[in-house]
């Protein structure tokens, strides 16, 4: 099953925010069963809000967002999912009780911001906020599942938490592990990484991450992953991959030395 | 001008790497004069690559990507790259040349890694690796910008000095400025933050970041920012309309207590 990230905000486009959502979602859904298939992030606007939802739900199955769910003139991410698939606006009654106590109980008078916050499309229903007062939002469109969430992380993650008991697959488990090579170049662990995933005849997924240690000595993450059907057998074709894959390495950084 | 930034690699999406290279590229196009109008991620896969530079191209007139430049299977941004947009691959000979230097310094024999590292789609140039190995692209599709970069953060930053002298706007300046108010609600300002837009008619934007400071007590950074067409008028503008703001928010917070 494929699953698409959208982040909505000018702060994140212009680098004022790094965007630790979407790496904090995309880790969730990975280990709830998912492929995360595509990542998309757009301006505080309405036409390009609507085409990030039309772009993911066209290759993904399950959709999250986050940002866009405040008070603010340019929290736009609910209307303008409504307006892009055609759903009415409609204010939902509980969740506007509930604003009303909250700012009752602060004393502050807000009535404009309040209903925009309670409004959500007609069918969709809301997700708790636990930590803020925006609800999250969770919608359907043609089979497929649609999470609208806020942008502040903590709020976020809270309604993450009770989204992925909801979503979890039961049918498709992501194991990962990774080993930390030194003084090897990337270049010559390629074939390694081609012939061991061959071998493995694509059970299994090897991915290096170059880098480099204080001393500007070659520091490779090799991370070898694998999705398989039950809970269990996961751990053991990686822990066999990632054995062999560092002996192999050893074999390579002592002939590169010989040389 | 509108630029959209390509952030390519499972190990975004899986939320193993936070997308810091999409905030730096961000960051250095929007102080280069340009709206990042489009963030886009896309896993190791040809047919997803090519389809974020097609729907990168549709709106923007600068695309810089980011990650799949390596030596690796799943290095691919290149390829993808030219086969989506029928560009012939050759390998560059200069940089044929320096790969082939720099490995037999370092004793490494790998001919098929080195070719790899030195195909660009025919009618591009390489942008210099000052820290790496494999150089960065620079094409140009119906008087559009487009640049491949490398994924490694330090390779990329080296790349990107190099590009943001190139692409540097004459006539677009982007001028920003933040304070902090603490103890006022979000949704409290909202209506100050639209009547200032209005007064600026337009010319100022004013973006409010909702956090929390260790005590729970509402934390706003409360940012300005404006677009000029000379490289002095902004800061005046940005900094009035801050004083402005602050002022103003000082007599929000002080009717809330009243209350």
């Amino acid at each position: 099953m494929k699953a698409c990230v959208i982040t909505v905000g000018n702060e994140i486009l212009k680098g004022h925010t790094v965007n630790s959502n979407a790496a904090e979602i995309g880790r969730a859904l990975y280990f709830a069963g998912y492929e995360v298939f595509r990542g998309i992030t757009v301006p505080d606007d309405p036409k390009e809000i609507g085409w990030a939802f039309r772009a993911a739900l066209k290759t993904c199955d399950l959709v999250i967002s986050s940002g866009g769910l405040g008070p603010t003139f340019d929290d736009m991410t609910v209307e303008s999912f409504a307006g892009e698939f055609g759903f009415k606006l409609v204010v939902d009654a509980e969740t506007d009780e509930k604003l009303k106590e909250r700012m009752q109980r602060r004393g502050i008078e807000m009535t404009r911001e309040r209903t925009k916050m309670a409004t959500i499309p007609e069918g969709s229903t809301t997700v708790q906020n636990n930590v803020g007062s925006a609800p999250g939002i969770r919608a359907k469109i043609e089979g497929k599942k649609i999470f609208i969430l806020p942008g502040v992380p903590r709020e976020m993650r809270s309604m993450l938490d009770i989204i992925v008991e909801e979503i979890r697959l039961s049918d498709s488990f992501f194991t990962e592990e990774s080993i930390v090579l030194k003084g090897i170049p990337e270049a010559s662990l390629a074939p390694l990484t081609l012939e061991l995933m061959d071998k493995y005849e694509g059970k299994i997924y090897i991915k290096t991450h170059p880098g480099m240690d204080e001393n500007g000595v070659s520091r490779i993450e090799v991370e070898i992953s694998t999705r398989t059907s039950d809970s269990s057998s996961g751990k053991n074709i990686v822990t066999k991959a990632l054995e062999e894959y560092s002996l192999r390495a050893e074999e390579i950084k002592k002939s590169l030395k010989a040389d």
